[in-house]
């Protein structure tokens, strides 16, 4: 690629974004598009469906991005929760981060790479292959590599500091969280699972005796869980008839408005619309009320079991409560809302075994995802493709054909295989034992990060011969020599993918292309009323990986073709804002992990750096400059110790809380609040929904 | 080496054995020699000194036997404590093992190995090779190949279940333990670093409002730790002159017995013996007594903090307590003999730095542990030694001088090297920032386990070239084929290893040579009272990794090279006896860990199983059976799942006591013992010994 190609691309690239961002900002002031651009504020009753038409709404304006920077951390923190905080926290990491690369890659190592075998003709810069601008252009044992080599020290110091800095905000950020927030119901409770069988006992009953006996001084109440699946497919039936029941009696469907029983709806003799949504209703109830009183029996051996005080929870999940470590297991529970119900009827045993079955799963994954990798290289290789297929030669031999299927075929295919990906990753988080939904993000948020590493940048820089290579991991000698040749070779690659995809992807983020049109399209063909809107919850999980792997990209490209940096730098900073307002109007957290993402964040920055630091140790190697190879080797290693410092350092308040705070809000609570109504609601927050369903019939009952 | 050769050595050795055991059963009759054979009986009252003479004791008997196998585990746990009660138990695990691998290598693998390429002459027995007898037998791609492939699978079921079994009684008898004993300070106490240092509040004060505020139902007392290091040189020296001057005062040494404090004693003016060591006694206290009051005031940021409960103690000690992770570091208190004082210094990060230079330390130590190998394979190696001194000529090529110095020379170097090595990896461990003596001897435990496999196992094995082989570990795919070439090579020096080096070991064991000599020497020059008797603390450090590497020996060579297996089980057997016996009359645990060896027993058997599954990986492949070679893959997989399993079942009891039994041994506490006496104990137990060392002149004063 040459440097005016490059360039082109940028400024097209830059185009469409600021293109799209025009576009947002006329469509979100449309009110047909508030629940598209603004169902948080909606759900929250801050936005106002004006109809009234003015000049106004047709004008692009800057207004929202000065609306998504104004909020304060404190104000992100105190309405979004930790968990956006952290989104954003990651934001201002990197942008701190590439500012400061992008100032050293292009006022000191660029110029260094220019100049590196001769003195060159700035007039023909246009036709310059980007290679000139890369380390590869340095002739091999030049004493100017030794900048490079400082260059590294100096930006794993920085990116270290900052690192530290970042980490020790957020830590004290999720203290000051718990000091602010009100009680909440997990802050009391913990979930005990594999409670033995004690025979002539009830689980409730072995449950009340044990934390009776053993947490005299502490125990409030407990509530032992049920098997609940089959119920759990009625109720949602019920859930949906109620609310059909609720919009027919408002008088939003009138009440004369009368329904044939017969053939979809159209023979048959006509009934009264409430009547019959009564009677259906009537009959789930009868059936729900059956299955929950066959299912009093079933009870599940775990049990969420609440405290009086934070403290005496946490004491409960600290501590191993059973003689046999695999009894009585205790976890800090998750919120309410946030339970994954379906796999309580796990046993330790079970849990483990499904781990270990999904952690081969997953490597399995990663090893077949090359199968794709071949197939999609063998579409960019035409002559493959003719051979097998003779009667396409002549379609194949014209170019705009052939540059389609070479150009754009491929990256689509990735992209559409790249989108079944999240789910699958959910869903192999969910077999493993997870008992809420927020664990299962987080740790599908790790398989996705490890996911795109391999699939975005092993597989592309090792491409090729990609099956064949892969063997290199086995060797891990031979790791720093073919990463350092195979990896700069793709540096004009990752160059227009971050162009592309990085800012197509902000573009595509801040439209909602997918909700527009949908909610055009039911706009056209349904009425106001029957539209079913729902806040979308925050992608952390998805968005994280994405975000991270820019990083990776331009840590591990910094000292290599520092021309990348600036893309980057102009990412994070179309990121920081697009993010903020995406969460400030578009989602609401369904539940909040406490910033438990932030430690992926951490240990993928560490991952970046170490990879950085091991194709710079072959790079040396490989342009003859032994000694700065040996001198790199300290680098990996030491920065592997600060993390295991940082992860001593912080990693704890990230699991649990210290007694310091726990007691110190116990007792401030103890003041402050009204704790015998609070107490009286805890008992019954962690009520399994479908066991106390029977509430429809009474709110309805006239 | 042949079979007759093999032979000779056993029978030779054999006989040594029980020359010595002879021997022990008549000089351990001896009076005077009570203090080397039962030291631990004197201190405990149980062993007469008669010195009546009758025939009886110069005859061998075997009735040592029978006591050393009395005692029950029961007797053994209340009486010796839980850390002898597993080195027994490793006895009798490997016994068990070793049993069925015998009866399995014997019947089964030896026939096929030695029938492996054709029917063999039985009239040649003697002068057969032992490579006859090994798997180097069998031909290549032959199918009796098979049949080791399922003595693998079931050899390490068989293990595996034996190590449960062993795991769940180990895990068992330490809750039962916790409930028998009477209360115990540790059990009460916890030890906290990193106190805060707050302006304008001592130490102390710190640490008694941090508890009385956060832990203020169960908290008792607690003591600061001082600085006493300089104290305790003084404190030593008046211990020895309290020493003499009880003696002095008891009427041992005359009163009358004079003594002049010219030179040598020999002139000046004679004094009054008990008013010389008085007055020493009296200068030394006074200076004691200045340091002690100039220390008072330098306080360490540690304490030991005592609580109400055993249940309060755990939970101080199981939940972070300050929002610095880095602060209030909480750990369970050592027993307070065992209390290692000169650390307490160290703050989190000294500590943390100071672990990973000892890291770096250990691994240089193995790297360099390379150095003498190779002089010593010089030696061994005559030509060399000749080109260097060329005078040693004439006397080299005598053969009675070069075979010593091939044959003995070198093992008596590795011998020599060997002892200085459990110094060094205590001083390893002691640089590391534990708090007691029994975690630092855990430490070097583990250390000379690694130590000793890499030396006598991966050195040897890969010796002759030693260094460049070691590039091996490098490229792991190589490892099992470079494996399984070198060590079935070495299956003969291995055995007769074991014969000489294992058996021998015992014999000198029982024997106790060094403190034989020292007491006979004594006995010969000193009189009766200046003799320091003293009961040698049990050297688990020592022992365990010793005994461990026989059985990786044998786990190792147990499909290569049957013939090795029984004289491992005759070690195992004597190793029975005589490790009771040296714990029932000789050694006296100074402090308790708990059996938290247990573990190092455990890994080190799952490291040996997985180290053959590896060789036989290897070793089906070079012998072309590659389908057998992957059908082992697996097994080294599942064995580790069964490992991690174990631990996830079993350890957690070992690091810490779960809820159940601490609530219920401190319920049954309250019922039956005196607590306020107790507690009256508990409070000053954890104070210095350097800053109560006044009591001496309390004590002696008329």
């Amino acid at each position: 690629m040459i440097l005016s190609a490059l360039l082109t691309s940028v400024g097209i690239n830059l185009g469409l974004c600021f293109l799209f961002f025009t576009l947002y900002s006329i469509l979100r002031k449309q009110p047909g598009n508030a629940t598209v651009y603004g169902p948080r504020l909606i759900q929250e009753g801050k936005s106002r469906r004006s109809n009234g038409f003015n000049l106004d709404r047709l004008l692009p304006t800057a207004g929202w991005v000065k609306r998504a920077l104004d909020p304060t951390n404190d104000e992100i923190l105190s309405n979004l929760g930790l968990d956006a905080l952290v989104l954003t926290r990651v934001f201002v990491l990197s942008i701190r981060v590439f500012s400061f690369a992008s100032v050293v890659g292009i006022f000191i190592l660029l110029p260094v790479n220019y100049m590196g075998t001769e003195f060159q003709e700035f007039f023909d810069l246009p036709n310059k292959s980007l290679d000139s601008f890369s380390i590869y252009n340095v002739n091999d044992g030049s004493n100017k590599l030794w900048i490079h080599f400082c260059a590294i020290y100096i930006f794993t110091a920085v990116v270290c500091s900052l690192l530290y800095n970042e980490h020790k905000y957020i830590s004290l950020r999720r203290i000051a969280h718990l000091y602010e927030s009100k009680p909440r119901p997990q802050e009391f409770t913990v979930l005990v699972s594999g409670v033995p069988i004690v025979s002539g006992n009830s689980i409730s009953e072995t449950v009340e005796s044990f934390f009776r006996e053993y947490h005299s001084s502490t125990y409030l109440s407990h509530v032992v869980v049920h098997r609940t699946d089959k119920l759990k497919v009625l109720m949602n039936d019920a859930e949906k008839l109620y609310k059909k029941l609720t919009r027919v009696k408002s008088g939003s469907i009138t009440r004369q408005d009368s329904k044939r029983d017969g053939f979809l709806g159209m023979f048959g003799k006509s009934v009264d619309a409430v009547g019959h949504y009564q009677k259906k209703l009537d009959k789930l109830e009868d059936d729900m009320r059956l299955k929950q009183s066959l299912l009093a029996g079933e009870e599940v051996p775990a049990a969420f079991v609440s405290f009086k005080t934070r403290h005496g929870a946490a004491i409960a999940s600290n501590i191993q409560q059973g003689i046999d470590p695999t009894q009585w297991l205790t976890e800090t529970a998750p919120e309410p809302q946030d339970v994954h119900w379906p796999f309580f009827t796990a046993s330790f045993v079970r849990r483990w075994i499904s781990n270990v079955v999904v952690f081969v799963a997953f490597v399995a994954l990663l090893i077949l995802y090359i199968v794709p990798v071949v197939l999609v290289q063998g579409l960019a290789n035409l002559h493959q493709l003719e051979t097998w297929f003779p009667f396409l030669k002549n379609i194949l031999n014209m170019k705009y054909v052939s540059q389609v299927i070479t150009g754009y075929l491929p990256s689509l295919i990735f992209q559409l295989f790249l989108l079944i990906v999240p789910p699958i990753m959910i869903l192999l988080s969910s077999m493993q034992g997870y008992v809420s939904h927020s664990q299962i993000e987080k740790s599908a948020c790790i398989k996705l990060l490890v996911f795109t590493i391999w699939s975005s940048f092993f597989a592309n820089v090792l491409s090729g011969s990609a099956l064949y290579r892969v063997n290199v991991f086995l060797e891990p000698k031979n790791i720093p020599r073919v990463l350092a040749a195979a990896v700069p070779a793709q540096a004009s690659f990752f160059i227009s993918y971050v162009v592309t995809t990085g800012w197509t992807g902000l573009s595509s983020e801040i439209i909602r292309l997918v909700p527009l049109l949908w909610s055009f399209v039911t706009n056209l063909f349904c009425n106001e009323d029957d539209k079913e809107f729902e806040v979308p919850s925050t992608p952390f999980y998805v968005e994280i990986p994405r975000i991270l792997f820019f990083g990776l990209l331009g840590t591990t490209y910094f000292f290599l073709s520092p021309l990348i940096l600036p893309f980057i730098l102009v990412y994070y900073c179309l990121g920081y804002v697009i993010y903020r307002n995406q969460l400030l109007n578009v989602y609401a957290a369904k539940y909040e992990t406490g910033g438990k993402f932030w430690p992926i964040v951490h240990s993928s920055t560490i991952f970046s750096l170490v990879l950085m630091h091991i194709i710079a140790v072959g790079l040396f190697g490989l342009k003859e400059l032994p000694v700065a190879s040996y001198l790199t080797i300290p680098l990996p290693i030491l920065t592997l110790l600060f993390s295991i410092y940082c992860q001593r350092r912080f990693l704890p308040n990230f699991r649990s809380y210290p007694t310091e705070c726990l007691v110190n809000k116990d007792k401030a609570d103890a003041r402050e609040q009204n704790m015998s109504e609070f107490f009286s609601k805890l008992v019954v927050a962690y009520r399994d929904p479908a066991l106390s369903a029977s509430q429809y019939s009474r709110d309805i009952s006239p």
